[in-house]
């Protein structure tokens, strides 16, 4: 085609990172925090609180005035009286004069006057007095106010996706709601003459789609939501009617050749009719079928056909746009043989993981058996073309 | 209490998987593919079909018979005649004869009569005659039908979650439908007089629930669902009411002490009351006051109030439960300093990760900020005392 764009997956990668800025400012809006789980924080979040917001026993003990108890020793015990006790939950109203303490559970805070808290196992108690062997220093036995989480201390960043543990320390400085990014909606296309969905009956010369479903539930899987708009046969009208209807209802369009390279020329040439092609393939392997394209400011991408090549390029190119901190994760390990690629080609090789191995798939990225085995790949440089059995690689991880 | 159980954490996870083969068992139902994701899976998956369901040509080029071109040579080639085309998703109707072939796309099913195909790239043409240099052998530039999936094959196994790389395989085989089982419905319940949710006000004294959100919030993020039952006070009336309904609506129950070392006898005693208690203590540390009992054949899970200690026992014995094929994930890390244990103490450290280290932490299991910074966590025998800086430790993850 005329319009033929190849460039280097540097290139390609900051294209999508200005998409990647211009998504992260979309709309907010504010949720509860019994549904925040897994949600992307639209703004920064400091805490509104102290916590804890008391002085707090971290044992059931005693709570003394520490200079009371300074010249306790083994044989030489000092004696306080019991005027009282505080249990978690609740206060003490009154405050320690010399030579007094209160019995103090765990998780209540300390009465007035009070700077420590003595373990009961540490002491003698008879009657209303307790006799204590050791000092105790300010602080003993104590969780100062704040220590844990200061207010207006910053506790999490903006564009943090929400795990369990984010979750739990907004509800620890008593949070009931929070500001988060609403959800992406992607759309999803498949292509090819040759595909059928599940539930359709199978004729001669089909095959059931793979990348429809595959991309779908990996962009459900990071967290955002999917619009599977079916397959559309190769050709211009239907490809072009599905990139219209994607980049209308949703923030991303993605498309899956079918193995058909007519199906690449037919994608570009509708992004072209609607918008702009911005990249006509990646001097990667897999990747020169990728194009990348904007239509109505949204970012579609055309990927290979081949499952493993989708997923490859799916990777690579549109993960880093599924907002929040969602990394690409990587590991390395030992490739279990050797592998030779063609100099001058930058390869992504798929792999499975097997302990601290990293088995290379060579069945082929069109076979859906190479595309569920896979973990994962690895990248040969193009001045390289042996890597040694036992040679330490970086996997970058699909994810699952 | 009278019935006072401390066993060793074997005995505990005999227990708990006793209950997981037992929630293994509980009712399937059928979704639809698309609702597929993160499900597990009631039975056993074979193939339905082959995959590919025919012989396909991984190619554009021409299908050829293979015998035609054995006598190919670079300076004698083989010339065969263009007698038609066929694309993906088409059939060709008829059959090759001797000397002929047909131009063939990639994922077009091969013509009846040819076993090859040769790349286009490989031939030249020139009107309807191909010329060709090399010969083919059977099978060249052909997927056979049923090399990638055999109808029959076992595709997938009972009990495994479905991944999106699982849900496309499923997609592959042509399956619209699947058999689940139904979600684990999980009732946790938070206690302390101290304790209250966000959304309420602050008085001296109390704090915010953690563990109900992070608990709540880890069953699902472990694909399950989970029923918040709210805040309960130290009351063996308000605790045995919660049980009791929990129980009810649920498959688990989950709660979680108060500060106090209270709490701890009233479940136990809210258990016998309505069940038995199986377990009451486990010789870890944290681990200690943890309970396990049951109530309508239920497991009850008394788990301990600090946060990174609730975390900790919920990885290790509640986990196991959240059905399917998730495990407790590990990482071989180095220990970034040296640390103490007691001897006959079987101590499981809180540590964070930062690339290939372990880092210990030493703020308290209470701190919200321990919790929050926590990955995860490593085991100390009881029969060490120190492990040294850079020792290699195995660190199992919480998750995220």
């Amino acid at each position: 085609m005329a319009f033929l764009n190849v460039v280097p997956l540097e290139e390609a990668l900051r294209i999508v990172d200005g998409f990647r800025e211009r998504l992260a400012r979309r709309e907010k809006e504010v949720v509860k925090l019994e549904e925040a789980l897994g949600r992307v924080l639209a703004e920064d979040v400091v805490s509104p609180m102290d916590v804890p917001p008391f002085d707090r026993a971290t044992v059931d003990g005693y709570a003394v005035r520490s200079r009371d108890t300074f010249m306790a020793g083994d044989g030489n015990p000092v004696e306080l009286r019991v005027i009282g006790e505080v249990n978690a939950g609740e206060t003490y109203g009154g405050e320690l004069g010399e030579g007094t303490c209160v019995y103090i559970s765990t998780g209540a805070p300390l009465p007035a006057g009070a700077d420590a808290v003595i373990q009961f196992e540490d002491v003698e108690r008879e009657g209303d007095v307790v006799r204590i062997y050791r000092p105790a220093y300010p602080g003993l036995g104590v969780m100062k106010r704040g220590s844990d989480l200061a207010k207006g201390e910053l506790i999490l960043r903006k564009g943090k996706r929400l795990t369990f543990k984010d979750t739990a320390l907004l509800s620890a400085v008593g949070m009931s709601e929070v500001s988060v990014l609403r959800k992406l909606r992607v759309a999803v296309v498949s292509t090819g003459n040759e595909v059928i969905l599940p539930g359709e009956k199978l004729s001669e010369g089909r095959i059931y789609d793979v990348n429809g479903r595959a991309v779908s539930d990996a962009v459900r899987s990071a967290g955002e939501e999917a619009v599977f708009l079916g397959v559309v046969r190769d050709s211009l009208k239907e490809i072009e009617e599905a990139i219209r209807r994607g980049a209308e209802c949703c923030d991303v369009v993605i498309l899956s050749g079918g193995a058909s390279g007519g199906t690449r020329d037919l994608t570009a040439k509708a992004v072209s009719k609607l918008g702009r092609v911005l990249v006509h393939g990646i001097a990667i392997q897999p990747g020169k079928p990728t194009i990348i394209g904007e239509v109505n400011g949204k970012p579609v991408f055309g990927l290979p056909g081949y499952p493993t090549s989708c997923l490859t390029n799916f990777t690579l190119l549109v993960m880093p746009l599924l907002s929040g901190d969602i990394r690409r994760e990587r590991a390395r390990k030992r490739l279990a043989h050797k592998v030779f690629s063609v100099k001058g080609r930058r390869q992504f090789l798929p792999v499975r993981i097997d302990g601290d191995k990293a088995i290379p798939i060579l069945k082929g990225s069109g076979a859906v058996t190479s595309f569920v085995s896979a973990d994962g790949f690895i990248e040969i440089p193009e001045n390289v073309e042996i890597l040694d059995e036992g040679e330490e690689v970086e996997v970058t991880l699909f994810g699952a």
